[in-house]
């Protein structure tokens, strides 16, 4: 049996591609001139299927899950700040949460397996798999079974986020630990060293980060064996929010949403998503290229040049949604600048 | 006497800037995690003299102006189409227009000196110094009266501008040839060769460009002698936009209001206003890294790394114009992101 998340894209407009190309070389502007923006308009109108894309109806996915492997003092917070920063998008006083004021975005926060026991869940959709991952250098972070329950939870945001007339997805994460976790998976998934994939995260000090490898090494030897299978690679160090994640960009491709991937470790549940269905990719622009060590060597893996390089470190869908301004600003030139024709002005 | 643009530049507010990089290091993020935008605010509250500063009125100015040099053939496009494109910002069809609408920015189009004798004026404002500029391989581009009128039209537009309450200015330009004479003044300013500082502009051919090599060439040879004096320099070889934009960054930076510079040819006016007057430097911010050759070496020698790097090389502002989104943003970040005692989330 066909698991939903095996099931091919929506396929390219190339026609609507071509002809948006078309469209861009007869504005006034020398062919070419808007570089990237460009590029975006013409990839948007191949993917929505029309002439002139929008990216005007935003939605914001904020998914937030727990790490096992904090055990191993992996970060420079608390892991109580998972459940605090939770309220804080939840009230507005988080970063994506401004921007999605500023953007018009609608914004959703999913709780996918905090370790909190308690707390004011008020604007959070509670949808935990477990009270955290387990540790994965003991063990394996969840079972296949809590695996797919959390690529569910992308996949029912994306469903939700269509039905309210979004016409671009942006998936946002939020975990204290989930460097080290998405640095494990990177590892498996790329058949590269722990020291290569594993960074600073927020910040942490050089004895943190001999931590960190240390962690990633050990999960490299415990796991290597089924590196060649995202899903179990997934479930055997990742997070319930990386899932979401995952699931939501697979999601996404088969009902033709854009989505704009974020940072490190939303690239990483990008790979995974690639990993388990290839046509996947076809729907994913990369927002911003963080300035998280390992993120250069997951974005050639999935060969993407994200729009933005402003050194951000955040995560939380920060980076995509900084991105959103431009790709925007791209359907709107692309469908209110005047031709040559219209405006009577001479060609090269 | 002293001519005006060279009386200093507004001081900048460190305390202000110290209380701006605080507040920072207190939002609910981990501290520098925002890159560039945490820089961007701090920096902006340190000119601005406050504690949350502001880029949501933005003017942008359009200079435009057309080139004697254009006898060389040193452009795809004929002459004419400076003044089509004149009448094609004023009626919202060009890529600032539709991008100043999208903005909410204010937008002036100002005909410095085109070449045009009759065209639909209406929404330009009508200031040209001269019918385009002398052709500089032949003798200098306009004389040094010319060039302090010109230099008093981006004045003008940047009072103008403060007086209706703008909080940050871009700007544009438009001319057909401009590239040229801004890889002579270039070349002249940072004494380097012809080869070095002239490239494609909106795309010429390769005979095009041997022929704006050569123009180039024979400007180093005609106005060296005199390249250590920046405005002489200017009137040699540059344009009225160009003088428009260098009397407006200078009297931008003596009254205290932002400017974000664009592309290579506004690049070479901030670098003559630089030149000018050192003090202006503080005031000038870089929104894009243009895909024309010599922009990079342009901004090394202002010391500036832009926000940007999309790969534009049409002018107009366009690249400043972008860039103003995530100013913008920055701003709106810096005022309403929760700090970490107001959300109550614990800290490193």
């Amino acid at each position: 049996m066909t698991a939903w998340y095996q099931n091919p894209a929506k396929a390219i407009n190339h026609h609507a591609a071509a002809n948006a190309q078309t469209h861009q070389d007869n504005l006034t502007k020398p062919k070419g001139s808007l570089g990237e923006l460009e590029r975006v308009a013409v990839r948007l109108a191949g993917l929505q299927g029309v002439d002139k894309p929008s990216a005007s109806r935003p939605h914001i996915a904020i998914f937030a899950g727990d790490h096992g492997v904090m055990a191993e003092q992996v970060s420079a917070f608390p892991q109580v700040v998972t459940q605090q920063m939770l309220a804080n998008f939840a009230t507005g006083g988080a970063c994506i949460a401004v921007m999605a004021k500023h953007l018009g975005a609608s914004l959703e926060v999913v709780d996918c397996g905090a370790a909190a026991t308690e707390y004011d869940t008020t604007g959070i959709s509670q949808q935990q798999v477990a009270k955290g991952t387990k540790n994965f250098t003991q063990a394996p972070a969840m079972t296949l079974d809590e695996c797919e329950q959390a690529l569910a939870i992308g996949k029912r945001s994306v469903e939700q986020a269509m039905a309210a007339g979004a016409d671009i997805y942006v998936a946002g994460e939020m975990g204290i630990g989930n460097t080290c976790a998405a640095s494990a998976l990177a590892c498996l998934l790329l058949d590269k060293s722990a020291e290569e994939m594993t960074g600073r995260g927020t910040g942490v000090d050089d004895t943190t980060l001999a931590r960190k490898i240390q962690a990633v090494s050990r999960a490299k030897i415990l796991y290597q064996h089924e590196a060649k299978d995202a899903l179990k690679t997934l479930a055997n160090v990742g997070g319930f929010e990386m899932c979401a994640m995952t699931g939501a960009y697979v999601r996404a491709a088969q009902l033709g949403l854009l989505c704009v991937v974020d940072g490190f470790i939303s690239s990483v549940s990008a790979l995974v998503a690639v990993r388990l269905n290839p046509s996947v990719a076809d729907w994913l622009l990369y927002g911003h290229r963080s300035a998280e060590y390992a993120h250069a060597q997951v974005l050639a893996a999935l060969g993407a040049k994200p729009l933005l390089d402003l050194g951000f470190r955040l995560g939380e869908g920060s980076g995509a949604a900084a991105s959103l301004m431009l790709i925007r600003l791209a359907c709107e030139i692309h469908a209110n600048m005047a031709t040559f024709a219209q405006a009577g002005v001479a060609t090269a």
